[in-house]
């Protein structure tokens, strides 16, 4: 198989991590006889501190002409404590999914059973969650216009949905559930907002001509709590961008570590695949990341958009390997770890390769 | 002390609850020689069956001549799954909120030892747990403009925040840190959002007043995360109201039930005190809700409207007996508990009456 792949390393722990994505997508290349070839673009603030652009053209257009994209991270401490500024990172990362049309972020809940410890929950509420979410990506309070009064005084976001786009992501949701346990969890907050009163009701047509799927509506405020309190109840859940984004920020302590996992998103064309995990900018550069999440990262793009199930699953094994032979990096290591066992990013990348 | 009370059931599991709420201020009343009136009014799902109005206009008048009002619950499964209804019940709960002008939600997560068990955390993970919730209550995407297009195919609601609005909550929860460990974690979506954005740019020139204090600002997806990895890193929390509304209930599987929580609103006029938990009409007239977050909005009243910390110090203190000799409701009992020890929503009231 012929494909080409863009890198875009982003900013902070970014180009440590991916690298070592990368580095795996070369080896399951030429172990499987594939023909993989590779550019890289800058993004985020790597971005604006070359061409002043979060998002410069030039990866734009490279980012149009690839099969798929291995992204690492975004953002930058210094932005964050500036709200007044006209140019941040993370705009980069918005107008990339809208241009490409990425409009499903499909979140895997993936538990290694080596990291039960990890988590802050107990291991009898995990063991056996397996949760897939459904993130719409370009809709929403995300993407609704932004304005603020001249005074500076006054401040509003749009928190808006089309029919379309609650439609095509319902559709993705469901279809995987079919595939998978057939039980589809809703959430929006259709007890307050319109916007959600509107997801409602178009899940619930959709959910017509599935009729083989459960389906579930719940509220946000519920579902953030009914995650920690029984995560095993999920299975395939569908939600809007800004809930999306909360919920599967609050679910990566399910799987011990954001450290351990990958995101795919898809839509109108390339596949976009990236760690949940934000640029950490307080162990960038000191061999402390975890590479695990860019490495299922590859192992999501390997399955969703080239179909190379084998090669995706070689991947997960690698890493089931490592993590049974007792290898961690920091993030993930817990007082049962051997301190010798503690790896940097760079030797727990190796150690995947082998 | 003479004070009046308007006694608001509300809906499903509310009026049982609210019961023993009202118990034992009658007790504490005659206990401590404080000369409590009572009225009672309808809200919610209750207002509409009555009068076709989720908030009565007697019940917002008694609501206004009170010193302080105990509620229940709101909400009916039958608006739940009609996202069409016009007249919902929780309109009446969103418009007493803006009428008594409640703008600060503040919303206590006690840890009561002797449920560490109950929680799906580690005990480890949740032990020294203290945290103090300052949710915005009267703004944001709830109260912003909603609109519906004419062909019902795109629904919007205006996330919308005022200076005024974060300055008078920020204050509010600056005093409070002061007053306990001096530390105030903001949250917010100040990287995407530009009603976050005013959010951050106001809490950060409050923050200079209280120098003091020390301020941490945070997106809600990393919070949401913290907060089940590491919940003891929090002490007061300072949100807007739809992050407040998540987090808070997504907190309440720290204390091991949303049966164990209370909350007081407060702002211009009376205070407002409720349990965090919903309705639950499932378990509705069936003697098995948990009356002690109830009996807690009872404390926190005496507390904060009524300056009386000796009574409000007698509650905590008999539930903690309570719970020391074993007695549980079901939401809060474990695989240890003696079953004789479960009991039900009158004999618990009744048990921390004793
Ligand atoms: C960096 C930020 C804009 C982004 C988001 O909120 O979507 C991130 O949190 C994510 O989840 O991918
Ligand atoms: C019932 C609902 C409108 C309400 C809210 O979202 O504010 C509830 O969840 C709460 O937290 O008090």
């Amino acid at each position: 198989m012929k494909k080409h792949i863009l890198v875009i390393p982003g900013d902070g722990i970014g180009p440590e991590v991916t690298a070592w994505g990368k580095a795996v997508l070369e080896q399951i290349a030429s172990q499987y006889g594939h023909e993989f070839t590779y550019d890289e673009a800058l993004m985020g603030h790597a971005g604006i501190e070359a061409t002043g652009n979060p998002l410069p053209d030039e990866t734009l257009e490279k980012a149009k002409a690839s099969d798929a994209i291995l992204f690492g991270a975004i953002g930058h401490i210094k932005y964050d404590n500036d709200p007044s500024a006209k140019v941040r990172p993370e705009q980069g990362l918005l107008k990339i999914r809208k241009e490409l049309g990425l409009y499903a972020n499909l979140r895997p809940i993936m538990l290694f059973d080596e990291l039960l410890d990890a988590s802050s929950l107990k291991p009898a509420v995990l063991r056996g969650t397996d949760i897939l979410f459904f993130r719409e990506l370009t809709g929403d309070v995300y993407f609704g216009e932004k304005s603020r009064s001249e005074d500076r005084n006054t401040a509003s976001d749009l928190m808006i949905y089309h029919r379309y786009e609650v439609e095509r992501i319902a559709h993705k949701a469901y279809q995987a559930a079919q595939a998978r346990s057939k039980r589809l969890c809703s959430v929006d907050k259709a007890n307050v907002l319109e916007s959600s009163r509107l997801w409602r009701e178009v899940v619930q047509e959709i959910a017509k001509q599935y009729p083989d799927v459960e389906t579930e509506h719940m509220f946000i405020d519920n579902a953030a709590m009914q995650l920690v309190k029984n995560p095993k109840k999920f299975d395939v859940v569908l939600t809007a961008n800004l809930f999306g984004d909360i919920l599967t920020d609050e679910a990566s302590q399910i799987a011990g570590s954001m450290g351990m996992l990958a995101s795919a998103s898809v839509g109108d064309g390339t596949g976009f695949f990236e760690p949940i995990h934000g640029s950490a900018h307080d162990i960038a550069g000191q061999d402390k990341a975890n590479p695990l999440a860019s490495i299922l990262s590859v192992a999501l793009m390997l399955e969703i958009s080239f179909g190379l199930k084998d090669e995706a699953k070689r991947i997960t094994t690698a890493i089931d390997h490592v993590l049974k032979a007792g290898y961690r990096t920091g993030d993930i290591a817990d007082t049962l770890t051997q301190p010798d066992k503690i790896l940097g990013t760079k030797a727990m990348g190796e150690m995947v390769l082998q």
